[in-house]
């Protein structure tokens, strides 16, 4: 049985021509970016173009771009390697950041920094108020998430970072979701530092990039050769790193295209889920516009994920970082949403070859799903 | 042209079968491991199969196997870890550790720990009387590399590790150069910790591997969703993962057929330098058998390289990592190597594909190259 992938938050396909770009660099161009000859003159070059294309993508100057290892190394870095050179105070995040946000900012408590969360609101947007109030107290650092990997839901990241900017905070975005599917402007944004990760947008997995304002400074949390201009040590990643630039480059130029017909795929998918007594979070906030997060009140999300499985369809329940977890979804949690319904949470996110006939189908499986799920439901309570 | 590639020890190519492993899992095997759905699942059996390849390579059990970027980023959460979860004292390292070992010990100063370095003799081996000397001070941790990058030469690990127990301190390993050319047993090493890498064994760049005794503990250095243990958070790269197990099993089928003729062929490269009044570095201590490290004295080793990259072979000046640097190598000062002999140093690592042609037409290029330069050296001097 062929399966439909509608889990595009979690990872995607490397896009046809990435791999095509990468296989030179996984074959005859193996070379070492540091070797002085000629099979390292070439991987450095390749190194440099995508480094080039990463950051017209964003709008930023090419030295602005650290290559990592991916998304979480990238929040990491920006997290720990600012705080590592300010003064220690109170470090803000909103109350959905992703764990390598939120993570790296708990720890930060044992050298003395104060975490404090921003609220959300019902839909998911920061509170600007409760942002404000934070920034009453000396802050060294902010990070808010452009969108959320749960809900899709979009950030004012651009009033943040004024806010911050005006407590005299620096700023950091995980943009990670965002990428590919709404414009990322680094300067428009306003941000010190933005995240970004290669596996989200049709690129592959094992890089990602800091982008910085070259500003404010950062100590590297990875040190050795002097790699990335001495702040990320180690040999890059030269074939994942060439696919990284040209996935950025198809971002651009599909975005649009992409918006549009995948925006027409959600709204039918939210349009059955409704249909079938289904609560969408977050929808009255602006949304990527591949992101559907519902829940159907008395079933589990786990077991509609798994059901939805073995019928053909791959979703998710909370996101893919935490799902080792039985928790309910903390995204969830903080957005006010009960506990009982957040362990209801399906996620479908929708990529570049979902279609029609699969979102068709899906909506038809599940409402023979839901059917037997609350039929077996409904024996039980008897 | 056709260009001899003799930098063996800078990075490999991805052998045949290593790059046919991972191409599944560049196309449609494509799941983040973390996810619940057939996709994810598949994704994550590759994870846990690579895990007991690795492991099974160096005579571990796989929950022992964390996968990270690369030798670096090991090298780093080995340091930078263990120092974390233990009392501050004395980091002990040898003088010719790589730069992703060192320099981590040097940033601990700021946090309190005494950094001290371990003389190493004329050949490059460790001195255990130094090493000895040092241990008389309470002792954290010491880091001693299996072989070294430049020279090939191996140190004496198993005795280091004993000397270090003895003393109470936790022992690491960066076995990145050796795995592959020689037998590597983390158990009979008797050390705590030992880092690994796939793109020094024809496997791919961005892949890596901490390998842990469990009785020690770690603080992760990148944390986020709760990946490998909760010890290194983000997306596994999982094509690299599965060629870093498939280059693991390479390298254990093929090393002593690899060896034999290798070997013989570094005979050759160096009864060749040699008769050209080339002097070899660390050739009376137990070496790879890939390496020759060696210098001309009078010629450039920068000069000499790009003189062989033009006439198609590459070589190495120093090592790859620190080759943005006109320094003479730091290995070769540790070892007593005069300033300028050092500069001389040009570094041939040879590989599975490497030929006894290649070889013979290595010596007779380099004949002609260092006459060409000698003339040139004595133009300049009358």
């Amino acid at each position: 049985m062929s399966q439909a992938y509608f889990d595009h938050n979690a990872t995607t396909p490397l896009d046809d021509a990435v791999l095509a770009a990468m296989m030179p660099y996984l074959q005859d161009r193996f070379g070492n970016p540091s070797s002085r000859h000629g099979f390292g003159r070439g991987a450095r070059q390749a190194v440099e173009e995508a480094r080039e294309k990463v950051a017209a993508t964003v709008g930023a100057h090419p030295s602005q771009v650290i290559f990592v290892s991916g998304g979480t190394e990238a929040n990491n870095l920006a997290i720990r390697g600012m705080a590592a050179v300010l003064p220690v105070s109170q470090i803000v995040h909103s109350g959905i950041e992703h764990p390598s946000v939120a993570k790296p900012c708990r720890d930060l408590q044992q050298q003395g920094w104060k975490p404090r969360t921003v609220a959300v609101d019902r839909d998911g947007r920061c509170d600007m108020n409760d942002l404000a109030q934070s920034l009453r107290e000396s802050t060294g650092l902010v990070s808010v998430m452009l969108a959320n990997n749960e809900t899709g839901v979009i950030q004012d990241v651009a009033a943040v970072a004024q806010s911050a900017r005006a407590a005299g905070a620096w700023v950091h975005t995980d943009a990670v979701q965002a990428l590919g599917k709404i414009e990322v402007d680094f300067a428009s944004l306003g941000v010190h530092a933005m995240s970004l990760s290669g596996h989200k947008i049709y690129g592959p997995k094992g890089v990602g990039a800091l982008v910085m304002d070259k500003r404010v400074e950062l100590l590297p949390q990875i040190s050795g050769g002097g790699h990335e201009k001495g702040l990320r040590a180690g040999t890059e990643n030269v074939p994942a790193i060439v696919g990284f630039g040209v996935a950025c480059e198809l971002a651009v130029n599909r975005m649009l295209q992409d918006a549009e017909r995948i925006g027409a795929l959600r709204t039918e998918v939210e349009r059955g889920v409704a249909a079938l007594g289904g609560v969408v979070f977050g929808g009255a906030a602006p949304r990527l516009v591949n992101t559907s997060y519902f829940a159907f009140p008395g079933v589990e999300g786990e077991t509609l994920l798994m059901a939805l499985d073995r019928a053909g369809f791959a979703v998710a329940s909370g996101s893919a970082c935490s799902s080792g977890s039985t928790e309910p979804s903390a995204v969830l949690l903080a957005m006010g949403v009960a506990a009982e319904l957040a362990k209801g949470a399906v996620r479908v996110s929708l990529g570049r070859a979902n279609t029609r006939q699969q979102v068709q189908e899906f909506i038809a499986v599940l409402q023979v799903e839901l059917g037997r799920l609350r039929s077996m439901l409904s024996v039980e309570l008897v």
